[in-house]
């Protein structure tokens, strides 16, 4: 039986069945007569989940990526909302309810409001709360959670949903596969699962009830695809994918020590993007030239006060440390209106990506968030080859500002005889239409662009990336975004900077070919894309296929640009 | 004693205080034994409450400005939440407890939330709340509203805040002047005196407390100067003041029945901005050439079901006919994720102003929203000069859509034998970036541009423009927005299309001759900025102002720019 669903991460996966079935919870509404030693027990159980959760967190850093430890640190969040444990203990005060039952009404209210919001984030929120909800509760009547670590090699988890709490033990050795029935590329098991480099498809909406253990699946989670009781020859159809993409995997390993060069002689860069220092150690791996975004939000989340100096100083210089001398640009702190994060005194914004956020709001809290971070990178700037990188950018007077407090820093640093390299680049990420727009003055002013493409395709079509129902507007070859994105190459060079980019489609085959032709230096990305990336810059003729590309200036659509970039790619051979 | 606020609407004030108090609403908490009645009660007032509501909703329409009449229709939407109806029943159910006690504990809780969020419009939600709060409760404890309607001739109004219900009856030729504590440029209070054309300073956080009715009060709605019992110069100073601006205003009506040209012969038109068809009335009393904006959401808000398709073939008459020939261009419904409608089925996105909205919704909707509102234009456009706007257009794809439904329903027509304009032009907002961009490739495709400067700073700036804590960076001084609408100025030109603007900056002194000298055609402002622009026109000579208002393209940044363009019309006199 063939059903298709969301390819969430790529690999072939041959395996078994283990179904991870949620745990039916029956919630009876019982009457206390102690209804203190009641909110006790709620308040008792309350904090060790958190801090539970608090343990899987760090775990999941270790093991998988910073992503899935920041949604249990919303997780963390929601149990610290003092309206939600409020409403739990009123209900068990006023009602005179057993805490589980509370817990199930109270929670089953807030994820019914999130889940009534037709956005993918808020839908998120609504699994997160349903997820809490269950943990609590068991807790509460003594049943013991589901455990992954425990599955044997071969395994394909197959399960409607799968949530943090459930996957922080798993074993990547032994789990050959994910299909869940929900969830969509964001979801958490996709995270997780290109995060441990398990095939997986997600949002199987016709996803059998009745699969039993042991049962044979394949999957290919690029297509979708997943195969259920596969005959003979879709076996062997499927045992040959994996050896061809196993073995492309393998080719692609030769292009580890390479340096990125087109067929014409262009030499390029390719850099990884980082969310923890530990991440530096994959893009090694996988043979990046340096770190082209090193993103610092996960020093300021998953806590309860703002991190030290020394703290972000000794983040900054293992990173530095790491990569030996390659370049490590590091963006100063991209935090705002999105995430309530209360003891930095952030507040959830009506419009949280033009809100008060990034920049903004650092140089607005110059004293207690933006010097430290300065000064912990011009410090760490003594140990490698750091630049910093300044985020959300729309006006010279931001750049000019957080230049200024950089050099009153550096005499500081000078006067206490303290080290730092004095001449640490002082780049910008274009991500707005303001910074294209001003492309020609900006470049004057700084050592670097890094085109944010995530931001910029937000903001160039005013469009949300994370609201589903308008997904189709948001897309690297709106021509609207290849024009600013041409223009910010064109400026950059023009005014003799570097010019890099940090943003999803930088490794996009279909884009590659259009940046290189256009004088792109840095292409930064995840890990895994290191190597192909590579592999298509070293199959272009940047020189041939500059007056191609170019056509693409002059084109009306976003489905026009695409046909033609897939023939002219196709044509050439890139 | 002299204190300053916030000026929100122009215009001296000279008058004795009528000191407006709210009325303490005592609540006491007293247990019911009837519940049901109780519960009873209190969704009988609410009822009422939200009849009464729509009654003051309409007179408003009538008195002063459609959005006046759309935070009421706030108000009814905030009563109909269902959450919040269900808590306060949930409430006295629970607590056995009186209906008063029920919702100020329920609406405090809300407000409160509301509050907490550092945002102008999730405050106001707070102040909306509390309004509703007073209301019902005065209803249940037979409390009469306060009555703004008997004021005696030559009052200024001295209160805290001024909310939509006390003033749905005031008397704008008794009323001098208001004068509040709170509030600021958006507030109810500021709306409502600029659609009377009251002088009003607001936000004044030193307003004393102990002011007696009948003390002498002068106001300054433009500088925001209030004097307390003034002395005798201060009085007779301001009486100059008050002649002075009279005069002007005299004099302004001596461009009433003129054409709008420059001093070098440009001709232009001033058009203008309007939310309903009784909104026509004062353009042509201030002497516009046209509308250059007519917004069409009133139709769909304040209701519980769609408009008609007649109904709104009605509105759309109405202003054609009452333009007697001037053109009237008229933008389809510019709806989205910022307000609740819940008839439409639409909820509120994560971030409203990149969401699914405008041209989005309506192409995705075409049987029950689109199609009904483009007949309704069409078939209008046989009583006047009528245009038809595309709102937030990001792509070629959404205008081939729009233009080819309205073909569709060309067809239909011709073949019912419905007369229709069949030269009708359709013409695009230009208010995102993509469109700036793309500029050239859309003037080929449209009839006519219009800026829309309000969300092309947001989108430019990536500024929500109700963002308080991020407001100095939305202006369109900014050099990146300059650089924007001297783009889409250009192109249009450049195809040979009408180009006009019709937002906040069109009418805007500084900006005037610098849109005039780039060759804007058409400045659509609301009805009380036209003769005082047509007057700033007359004094510009566009082609002496062209080359040093192109030097703002090359400056660096707002201030600079503002400063340029300052000296630059003193000297010019323009």
């Amino acid at each position: 039986m063939k059903i298709h669903g969301v390819g969430a991460a790529e690999g072939i996966g041959i395996g078994v069945a283990k179904v991870v079935r949620e745990q039916n919870v029956e919630v009876v509404k019982k009457a206390v007569s102690d209804i203190e030693s009641e909110v006790n027990n709620f308040m008792r159980v309350l904090d060790i989940t958190k801090a539970e959760t608090e343990e899987m967190s760090q775990a999941l850093e270790k093991n998988a990526s910073a992503k899935e430890a920041e949604i249990l640190f919303g997780h963390i969040m929601l149990m610290s909302d003092p309206m939600l444990v409020d409403e739990i203990v009123n209900r068990i005060k006023g009602e005179s309810v057993c805490a589980e039952y509370a817990i199930d009404e109270v929670c089953n209210q807030y994820a019914a409001v999130f889940a009534s919001m037709d956005d993918e984030l808020m839908q998120q929120r609504a699994t997160d709360m349903l997820d809490i909800k269950t943990r609590l509760i068991k807790k509460i009547l003594g049943i013991e959670n589901t455990d992954l670590s425990k599955l044997p090699y071969g395994s394909i988890i197959v399960a409607k949903d799968l949530t943090p709490s459930m996957t922080a033990g798993l074993n990547p050795d032994n789990v050959f596969g994910i299909v869940t029935q929900f969830g969509g590329k964001t979801s958490h098991s996709a995270i997780l699962a290109r995060a441990l480099e398990i095939p997986a498809v997600v949002g199987l909406s016709n996803l059998p009830e009745d699969i039993s253990d042991n049962t044979d699946i394949l999957l290919d989670g690029e297509s979708g695809e997943v195969i259920i009781l596969p005959t003979d020859a879709e076996k062997s159809d499927y045992e040959n994918k994996k050896k061809k993409y196993d073995a492309n995997k393998e080719m692609l390993k030769k292009y580890r020590g390479l340096p990125s060069i087109s067929k014409d002689g262009k030499k390029v860069e390719i850099a990884g993007n980082i969310g923890s220092p530990e991440d530096a150690k994959k893009v090694i791996e996988n043979g990046g030239e340096g770190i082209g975004l090193f993103r610092t939000e996960f020093l300021f989340m998953d806590r309860d006060g703002m991190p030290t100096e020394e703290e972000q100083f000794e983040s900054y210089k293992e990173v530095a440390t790491a990569m030996e001398g390659k370049p490590v640009i590091i963006r100063t702190l991209d935090i705002g209106g999105d995430k309530e994060i209360p003891y930095m005194g952030i507040v959830q914004d009506e419009n949280p990506f033009l809100g008060y956020r990034a920049i903004r709001l650092c140089l607005d809290r110059k004293d207690d968030i933006y010097i430290p971070q300065l000064r912990a990178l011009l410090r760490a700037s003594a140990f490698g080859n750091i630049k910093i990188m300044l985020p959300l950018i729309t006006s010279m007077d931001e750049i000019r500002e957080a230049k200024a407090l950089i050099s009153d820093i550096k005499k500081e640093l000078d006067e206490k005889n303290i080290a730092y390299n004095k001449n640490i680049e002082v780049g910008i990420m274009v991500e707005t239409a303001a910074a294209s727009l001003l492309a020609d003055i900006f470049a004057k002013e700084v050592d670097f662009f890094s085109i944010g493409t995530n931001d910029l395709i937000q903001y160039t079509m005013s469009v949300d990336r994370g609201n589903v129902k308008i997904a189709g507007l948001y897309s690297p070859f709106s021509p609207a975004v290849l024009r600013s994105i041409n223009r910010i190459i064109t400026e950059g060079k023009k005014a003799g900077i570097m010019v890099g980019m940090c943003g999803e489609a930088a490794s996009d085959p279909l884009l590659i070919p259009v940046l290189l032709s256009w004088g792109m230096d840095e292409f930064s990305m995840s890990a895994s894309s290191i190597l192909k990336s590579r592999q298509i810059i070293s199959g272009c003729d940047s020189k041939e296929l500059k007056v191609k590309v170019d056509k693409v200036l002059e084109m009306s659509t976003e489905g026009e640009i695409k046909e033609y970039l897939k023939k002219l790619t196709e044509e050439l051979g890139c």
